[in-house]
């Protein structure tokens, strides 16, 4: 089996040709001076070596390893600890962090990038870096600036780790009910008493000291705070101090993503401090929760593409049957991609991961755009963030598992076995549609907040705008530009009818949501795979364009069309749905 | 959690109201004496309570423990050697076995029940039994009067196991290309020698002796034939003699499935006896074959069916946020069961088990009708048989994952938890999509050989007795009736069409065949959804009558427009997927 070896015609021609990333960021005060297009690549190219060379090895004995719980230690398979200590040296942990404070200060639009490459290479290790990188986030946008001087250059460092502690066992996507305590202390901190569940990265050794973001309650208070806790205490000097009343309960025993430590987590009078308001920790755990809802789609995508890779390579050299029609080269058998199901199955994980990362550089590019631009620019783009991000999270990972399931499948009896390697990237990529809210939650999110929260206003001027894009390309036919433009049209109408019923029919959008998301992803890759095309035109690689041709060609033939399936779902209305009653279950 | 609880109520109504088992049995004289509905249930009765009580209480920790491979011998997870014995006991081996050698002869529509609940409460201890009485069946219709006194009796009593022995390294979905050799003997016996991979149940702890049905290549013959081979020789007088030359490399670790061995078998001069005609050991096979593609096709079922009862369980019991439009109860917190997309994954995995079952009791009185008839109705069944095979394999195993993923999820991360038990069914259930034939190898068995291999006369003939049937339905709606076979003469419109160019277009079957197979199950899915609303009419269950309805309903709009998706691909013809290059990919 050949090692992973990241997409980088791709990637680059995602930034270069498809989304303008030079023009993006020389109109970014912040980023003109950081990057150009040479660093990006050099970037890339250094991190596709990391993700190959570095990462990819431990991933396979890490599943076949786990973590492990001893005496009260969490223990990470053989190799994981000095993989994360060379990952850190190299500055990955804070590719994309606040440079005031020890990062990178890249792009986002160029950070996915390096995430996929990494998820592609083991969802495991990746997971505590990309964790690491969000609690510090969250940190930077509304933690003190002591709290920020004093822990964000060691977590953009990678000598300590982040986590954020919110499931317990009674309240896990419904957090109202949490029962973890914060007592205020006269010199302004907090005592943290409570335990917490399936808390990633909660533990391990990968490095000296985890800090963790816990949400709790206040006495008296039903509202909910958030709090940075670090395991071990830091002292004003910035040295490790005394253990701090966090202890690890246990680990899970997972399906998959065994490698990565799954822990519960017990504080016990542990000191915390208060980071942003009190009573609005919810609305900074989302500053973190919407970066980690993008990164786990990311994982999906990730799994995906280094699923396709082996799937792609086995049906190059596996010989079995011979081609319908007889073989081209009159052998007795053929390597099994001259079978059209096994290249159906193949075109189908290729389109959706190479529109997937479309979309994933494209939500990139708005974080960026938030954040970094000004006026009408910024006001867009973070409403933009706000609509794609649960988009991102669920379609990236219920797609990448499709994706990983169908490269399974092309392995026959071999993709079962362990050894293989396929058959991990199901279990790894499972977790992504469950965790950082279910993909149900967040096609709730998309549907119930994002698009009829506003009464359609940011969806109607997102279709707009790719209505208008299209209309523009050159290399597509009149037939592909009217099967996006259509579908959009129809969901738009769909999206209205829900809004004006939603106060009447209350139980519509919980129904519909899953359906009315997917219609919008599958008609987006649509309009993404066109897009990519119409940019690959003149490509310096003639038979990249050619493959982007052919990918778009098949996207439209062969996917799209599943759009129509979830817009006749969300057309119905809830009523097959909600009519049984619950004891006929 | 509760325990598995087989559903007698679902059950009995296919046989009694839906499939007519009575008439049926009375019909068929080797039935008539046989068996009636009295029997039939009592069996069931008693079959629930070996799957609750001895079978499913070894599932996890057969999942944990794993089958060993210790100094050449195979050893199954504790519990596994006693439950299969008492097991054995009760006859449950040779149920629907010839009773002229010991079996219990009883029909396959009855015995389709049985291993459904068999396959809910452990798919690996199920595979062990399942493989013994195919092993029967095969041996029973090919071999010699001689083998089948001297082997039959002990495999239908359990004593002794069967398995299969077919695949090699370089020869898995395409059998031409097996090195294993045959030796004639002038005792009319044959020394066998070479490797077999992937054989379930290859070798274990749970009988004395393992008889192995292996294909071979007589020297110099490019045919291939197939050998009864004993683990352990077999003397004149039945008793056990020496060992045979047979024995095991290795066993495979596995993504799911655990506790079922999974065998590199080795042949080093073991002694065999042919089973049918030299050089025809392909079609003795495929009896097996054709037994273990529908009994796999259950392992899907009865997964499905087993995910199923714990997510409605748990969406009944997990308390968690409140009913859109306020709780019913003003409880600050209700079942998850009230979010109206819990009940779109539950309805979507209850409307496609019971309709399932339908298929899996149809398919099970069309092989007792090939059997026990005679004329016409016997020639009809037959090739019924042959049809409904394939979709029976592959849709009821490709549905039994979509129904445990979607279980899965129900779980939220919950689900991701091996202790939990519902991410044990995934893994199990996920190996049935491949083995016996890929589910891709069935489609174009389905679509090549039984659509357009006659003309599509077949099919044809199986939709106008639909359509004659759904005619009849006196409480089903004339829009309903129609969804369905305007559906089916689409569907026969391009089995004709594909037909008519098989021969210009010979890529056309094998990039079709998947999307062909699935819109002829959806379609066939929403009769038996109607089908089952209509018998359901007057059963002494209110409840159970009023639940068939409303499983039809949110079947035939949720669940019924997938047809229209694969429809729509298998009208596009072949290009999109057969036209990029290979080394594109």
């Amino acid at each position: 089996m050949n090692p992973y070896q990241a997409p980088l015609k791709d990637m680059q021609f995602l930034l270069e040709n498809v989304f303008d990333a030079t023009n993006t960021w020389q109109n970014m005060p912040a980023m003109a001076e950081m990057v150009d297009m040479d660093t990006a690549v050099a970037i890339l190219d250094e991190a596709s070596k990391i993700s190959r060379d570095l990462i990819q090895p431990i991933n396979r004995n890490g599943d076949e390893q786990e973590v492990r719980h001893i005496d009260g230690k969490v223990i990470t398979p053989d190799g994981f600890k000095e993989t994360y200590q060379q990952f850190s040296e190299g500055g990955w942990v804070g590719l994309c962090g606040e440079p005031d404070f020890g990062g990178m200060g890249m792009p986002k639009m160029l950070g996915v990038l390096v995430d996929e490459m990494n998820y592609s290479a083991c969802n495991s290790f990746t997971l505590y870096s990309s964790l690491t990188a969000g609690a510090a986030l969250c940190i930077n946008a509304h933690a003190t600036e002591e709290l920020k001087e004093k822990y964000l250059p060691n977590l953009y460092s990678g000598q300590w780790s982040g986590a954020m502690d919110m499931t317990e066992p009674q309240a896990g996507s419904d957090l109202r009910n949490i029962r973890t305590k914060a007592e205020p202390q006269e010199d302004g901190s907090y005592l943290i008493s409570g335990s917490k569940i399936f808390i990633t990265g909660g533990d391990h050794d990968l490095t000296e000291n985890v800090i963790h973001l816990v949400l709790a309650k206040l006495p008296n208070s039903s509202g909910i705070s958030l709090f940075l806790v670090p395991k071990i205490n830091v002292n004003d000097d910035g040295s490790l101090g005394d253990s701090n009343g966090v202890t690890v309960g246990s680990i899970e025993h997972k399906m998959g993503l065994k490698a990565s430590a799954t822990c519960v987590m017990n504080y016990d009078n542990a000191k915390g401090f208060l980071v942003g308001r009190v009573d609005r920790g919810l609305v900074c755990m989302f500053t973190m929760m919407n970066y980690e809802r993008l990164a786990i789609g990311i994982q999906g995508l990730g799994s995906a593409q280094g699923a396709y890779q082996m799937a792609a390579d086995y049906a190059k050299e596996r010989v079995q049957g011979v081609a319908a029609g007889g073989s081209a080269t009159g052998a007795t058998a053929d390597p099994i991609i001259v079978h059209g199901d096994v290249r159906r199955m193949l075109l189908t994980i290729k389109s959706i991961t190479d529109a997937g990362r479309a979309l994933s550089v494209f939500t990139g590019k708005q974080l960026d755009l938030a954040k970094h631009s000004e006026g009408d620019v910024k006001a867009k783009a973070t409403k933009y963030v706000g609509l794609l991000t649960p988009v991102s999270k669920a379609f990236l990972t219920d797609r990448g598992l499709d994706a990983t399931i169908m490269a399974q499948q092309v392995f026959g009896g071999h993709g079962y076995i362990r050894e293989t390697g396929i058959e991990q990237f199901v279990r790894d990529t499972r977790i992504a549609q469950i965790y950082e809210g279910t993909n149900g939650i967040q096609a709730i999110d998309f549907l119930g907040r994002k698009v009829t929260g506003d009464n359609v206003a940011t969806l109607t001027s997102f279709v707009a705008e790719i209505n208008q894009e299209l209309a523009g390309f050159e290399h597509v036919s009149d037939a592909d530009k009217k099967a996006i433009s259509l579908r959009f049209d129809n969901l738009l109408t769909i999206a209205n009818h829900i809004n004006e019923h939603k106060l009447t029919q209350p139980a519509l959008i919980n129904a519909s949501a899953v359906d009315f998301l997917d219609a919008f992803g599958f008609i987006l890759y649509g309009y993404y795979s066109l897009l990519m095309a119409e940019r690959s035109q003149g490509h310096e690689d003639q038979s990249f364009a050619q493959q982007k041709q052919f990918v778009a060609k098949f996207y439209m033939d062969k996917v799209l069309p599943k759009a129509d399936f979830h817009i006749a779902q969300v057309s119905q209305g809830d009523d097959a749905i909600m009519a049984m009653p619950a004891d006929l279950f």
